[in-house]
């Protein structure tokens, strides 16, 4: 049998009759305006029996057969099947910790807890999987002569990282948008250690966003911007990953922070393509976790008595400030696709306030963890749909973490400093001051842990 | 065949006749005072062929059958092998990036250069290798039924939160002992974090090693200190999984930093095993990286005009105060194991000034690194080696990174903002004040990268 030709376009995520090759500059469907989406040509990929992807997925992973011991790249005929091997921008992304975390399952009534570190990354998020294949594209689409100068975007965090550190890598000039006097070089220390040029405007972030906008019109600076679907296409290989670590079989629950929900829909159309493909048997149920301070997708859904699905219309809101910065966001860019994979995936939504998602995290911390204040909103979450019974013993669980806990020292220190503003700090440890003798150590250990 | 019975216990690194069941409560030779090793069974392990040795390790590697997707413990017959899986305490350390440094070799003229990332990981250092095997060393004690009551170091870095980390997943009680008033919290947050108890004595450092020696003593609280043999188990793991990465092929030189020397010696051990069991056919050259001041190495070594080998006699030095703080070590506890393995494997010791860490930190950054001082160190040794033809183009170079750049942000910042002292940031990056117009942006693009 020859080997099947797999290949994979943009096209409308609302069902337009809209296509356009990955190779295109194109961030929107130009019928509707809508959101765009990869799709494969599934065919050609059922041509290949399950069993062989997993054991081609498995012989690839982690090795050293550059860039397809990638996570990412170890999959490219379900992320970019097109692209030119030689285009792939890694930086070795995926194969972060899945982590088993019995001591505060047990805490919570459970016995099956894990922790999929996507964090744990080159740059420190999970925005690694979604970046590397955005700035593969974009050296694919220069080696075939496109003219495009610079990749741009107007984050101040994750994204800017992830954005310069592979375009660093690539050779491609990268470009941070900020407004000026708002962030400082220790928040901004990636990108600028990476070489990007980091322009500080005039204006506030608005002002920013206007700017940005008049960008996406000049063909030659390529946006990196969270609508962009090219991104999703790396980060559903987190399902494929997690599924992979698990033996190829689903969990019974995955529980996600959502902010602009690209995550959510991202992991969704992972397990959809998996069980069409037969390399799951089943779909676990999704659990899209909000700060109650950012939670324009908890009132649609759950306020209003709904179960979450397409048809759900989601209200932007003013998002108010919360420990989980990167999820600030009151207008989710990619709500429609997340509802929709909430409803194929039997899904949740529930929130977590500032004191909730802070003590989940320390919780977890004291078992082990690192979380950021993120994954805190996934596990407060977590929390409370095990107390309510939602999710049980017996039922396997997986909850993303999306950032390494060390971009987040400061609200670590906050916590157990009793800084944090709103926030009692009902777990914190505190040093303890003690005579420089062996009796005086040998006392605080006894009045801590007891005489042994 | 039956399945052969792999063993491993202490010996005198030595040379006496002293031996230990790796269950034991013992740091030292009780003959000669001098360091352990673990010594395995070699004629067991060559019973099984070396490719099914491969087949083992790649079968399990970043794998669901917990623990045994870590890539410490899918190693586990080379590194604990009587251990009962139930006390391995991990948190999926291991299957670390290795990453391709193309344009940063080609500054260099170099064509093959890559980085091991052992900094990408749970707690964000390669401590997460050996702890993962002192800790569960403990558990297993623990289990039967020796009385132990907490784990203690005295470290205030990646040792303590490497320790905090694996002993909250384990609910072994930690114990880090510190000079009053000489550390923040914002340093010690990942063992504040992970329910450490952190003891501030009220004396200096000098002071604090003192009441260790005493704690050492006690037999209830085990010692994790840098001399402990069963880190180096963990960390010869290293080795393997490069050599796996880089399928089952010997670089031609690894470059690592040096300071207590601990881990030079383990990627020495580990290749020397390999080698021996026919996992790989030949060795690499090791090059130890040292901070000019921190250098007692360099100095025995090649100031001297010797050749590295065990007849070398390492005088301790006063070390100064470096940006690569955690190999700020003037009398290096491994120093005697780590010439062994220079003599093993054809090495060379280098060092490198403050200036040279910095600026071959930012040039590894400006192509897509994020290097923290101490791999600044080793990146600065390579382009000398580089520069004076010692390493040349179609060698293959892996360059150990030990920690994540994240928890040197300061160092990153401190470098661009011109703030390091004795240090001239040639190749700091500056954001740019524009017009928040998209002319505004337009130029400022223009007059970094050129009109396209």
């Amino acid at each position: 049998m020859p080997t099947p030709t797999f290949s994979a376009r943009f096209r409308c995520a609302d069902g337009c009759d809209f296509h356009a090759p990955l190779t295109e500059v194109v961030y929107r469907c130009a019928r509707c305006g809508g959101l765009l989406e990869v799709e494969h040509d599934l065919d050609a990929l059922k041509q290949r029996p399950a069993e062989a992807w997993k054991a081609l997925f498995e012989a690839r992973f982690r090795g050293g057969a550059w860039p397809l011991g990638s996570g990412v790249w170890g999959k490219k005929e379900w992320v970019y099947p097109q692209l030119a091997e030689e285009n792939v921008v890694s930086m070795y992304e995926g194969g972060s910790p899945l982590l088993r975390l019995d001591r505060y399952a047990a805490e919570l009534g459970l016995d099956d807890v894990w922790l999929k570190e996507c964090g744990v990354t080159h740059t420190g998020s999970f925005k690694d999987l979604g970046m590397t294949v955005l700035v593969s594209a974009v050296k694919e689409m220069r080696a075939r002569g496109k003219a495009i100068r610079a990749v741009a975007c107007a984050s101040t965090g994750d994204t800017s990282a992830a954005l310069a550190a592979y375009c660093a890598a690539a050779g491609i000039p990268s470009v941070v948008l900020l407004p000026r006097g708002k962030v400082s070089t220790a928040q901004l220390v990636q990108p600028i250690a990476n070489g990007a040029l980091v322009l500080e405007l005039d204006t506030d972030f608005d002002g920013c966003m206007k700017v940005v906008q008049e960008l996406s019109q000049t063909p030659d600076i390529y946006l990196a911007n969270s609508m962009n679907s090219l991104r999703i296409e790396g980060q559903k290989t987190l399902s494929l990953e997690l599924a992979q670590q698990l033996g190829w079989r689903s969990p019974d629950w995955i529980v996600i922070p959502g902010g602009n929900l690209g995550n959510a829909s991202a992991v969704g159309k992972g397990f959809a393509m998996m069980k069409e493909l037969g390399l799951v048997e089943r779909l676990p149920r999704l659990v899209v976790a909000q700060a109650e301070h950012a939670n324009p997708l908890y009132l649609a859904v759950t306020a209003a008595g709904r179960k979450p699905g397409p048809e759900v219309e989601v209200v932007p809101v003013q998002a108010r400030k919360t420990l989980a910065s990167a999820i600030q966001i009151g207008a989710p860019v990619s709500a429609k696709r997340a509802l929709r994979a909430l409803a194929a995936l039997d899904g949740l939504v529930e929130q977590a306030s500032e004191q909730e998602l802070a003590d989940a995290a320390a919780r977890a911390d004291r078992a082990g963890a690192f979380a950021c204040p993120h994954t805190g909103v996934a596990l407060a979450v977590l929390e409370k749909l095990a107390a309510r019974g939602t999710i049980r013993r017996g039922e396997r669980v997986v909850v993303i973490s999306t950032a390494h806990g060390l971009k987040f020292s400061e609200f670590k220190v906050g916590y157990h400093e009793g800084t944090l503003e709103g926030v009692a700090p009902r777990l914190a440890n505190r040093s303890v001051r003690v005579a420089p003798t062996l009796a005086g150590v040998e006392d605080a250990i006894a009045a801590r842990f007891g005489r042994g």
